[in-house]
């Protein structure tokens, strides 16, 4: 009997899934998941995803570095925003970090109960994907979306995830939803920003003027941490 | 200022979106929508969706032919089930129906508060959008999905919905769903039975031995109905 993996476009429709046994990968590619990756990839020590912004603050305390993100900017007084760049570098290094974003750190919180909850994103694709044949549980891949609306980036990565492991998995009766996302990829991939184009998330972020961020995000294999969450804290698998 | 057409891939995410002065499009092609559809091809008067087989029993004593589905299959003591071949013929022409089923007629009731509801299948495709372009209205195309989960025929209808209308209408913060739709649709639409080989609710329908259903439900433009909703029931609009 193969494990299942599944596809949720949306926090809100999670308690849809079955998921309380299962590896949950929390995604949200544009921007909190890919940063969390890379994050790890420099050194941090720890991430704790947190909902808001006064529960961030009060990590400072405690010798975290904070860092909190609302309508795509960082806010006034933290440490670091939602840019993959800010968790780079000798700042970060050897660090513990609190966060809250709009959406990735939500879905996080709304993944509670999942066996292991894991943070996925281009930048860690292959280490995820190997990662999870390990796990030898059912999958699902929560995408973080934008305010529980469904989202394509999120969708896209899902996609890869299933064009990857879909030999070793079986489906559930969510299998549309993961048929979509990997259609969906295999017209993406050779081109992701191109397909993004007009994607509601890039017109927001456009205003930003962030679109080395975008670029960056939709790099593929930069780094072979898996973030998983133990306790209150992401930690590297 | 162009109006607008949203994708919403499950009755339950319809709250995140602006449908109260808007057209909402209930999609349930396998099969509550098509059958409605092709039931007013062949002369039936109205129809009346209802939460419950109690209620459509209840219409009985009214003159109505009553009919109800459940996990696909007609209710025993019920005139008709969900087949659209049962909503055609000398038997209902005339007539006025009352009518549950598991997806389609529940999505109909979410949709309350709509300008107007009306009722869309890939039978009644081309009619559909040109009344559609009539309105002068903002659109939401509401997927029945399977009890709230995503589902991929319905979401190829709104694709081909979206891909016939796109030039006319401009997209909210939910065009990330009308991109997939699309995107989805183009490259199923030289076959759809193939493409939904493995979806979920063909699975389901298989073990029902209902493949003329499905691929009658998959035809284009076999009628110029467009029911819509006025008062409890849908009538030809």
């Amino acid at each position: 009997m193969k494990n299942t993996i599944d596809v949720c476009f949306s926090p809100a429709m999670l308690p849809l899934y079955d998921y309380k046994g299962a590896v949950v990968v929390v995604i949200d590619v544009l921007r909190a998941t890919s940063s969390m990756c890379i994050a790890f990839e420099n050194g941090v020590r720890s991430i704790v995803p947190v909902a808001t912004l006064e529960e961030s603050m009060a990590y400072r305390a405690k010798g975290f570095l904070v860092g909190a993100e609302r309508k795509g900017e960082k806010v006034d007084g933290f440490d670091l925003g939602n840019s993959p760049f800010s968790f780079m570098g000798d700042m970060v290094k050897g660090r513990d970090i609190a966060l809250t974003t709009t959406n990735g750190t939500q879905a996080i919180k709304a993944a509670e109960g999942a066996a292991v909850i894991a943070v996925g994103s281009f930048l860690n694709l292959d280490a995820l994907c190997q990662w999870l044949l390990k796990q030898n549980k059912n999958v699902v891949l929560l995408c973080s979306g934008w305010k529980n609306a469904f989202n394509l980036e999120d969708t896209l990565l899902a996609g890869a995830v299933c064009e990857q492991l879909h030999d070793f998995f079986g489906y559930t009766d969510h299998r549309d939803a993961a048929i979509a996302a990997k259609s969906l990829y295999q017209i993406a991939k050779n081109d992701l920003l191109g397909f993004l184009e007009h994607s509601s998330h890039r017109h927001r972020l456009a205003k930003l003027q962030i679109e080395e961020d975008v670029q960056f995000c939709l790099t593929l294999n930069q780094t072979t941490a898996v973030p998983v969450l133990m306790g209150e804290a992401l930690v590297r698998a």
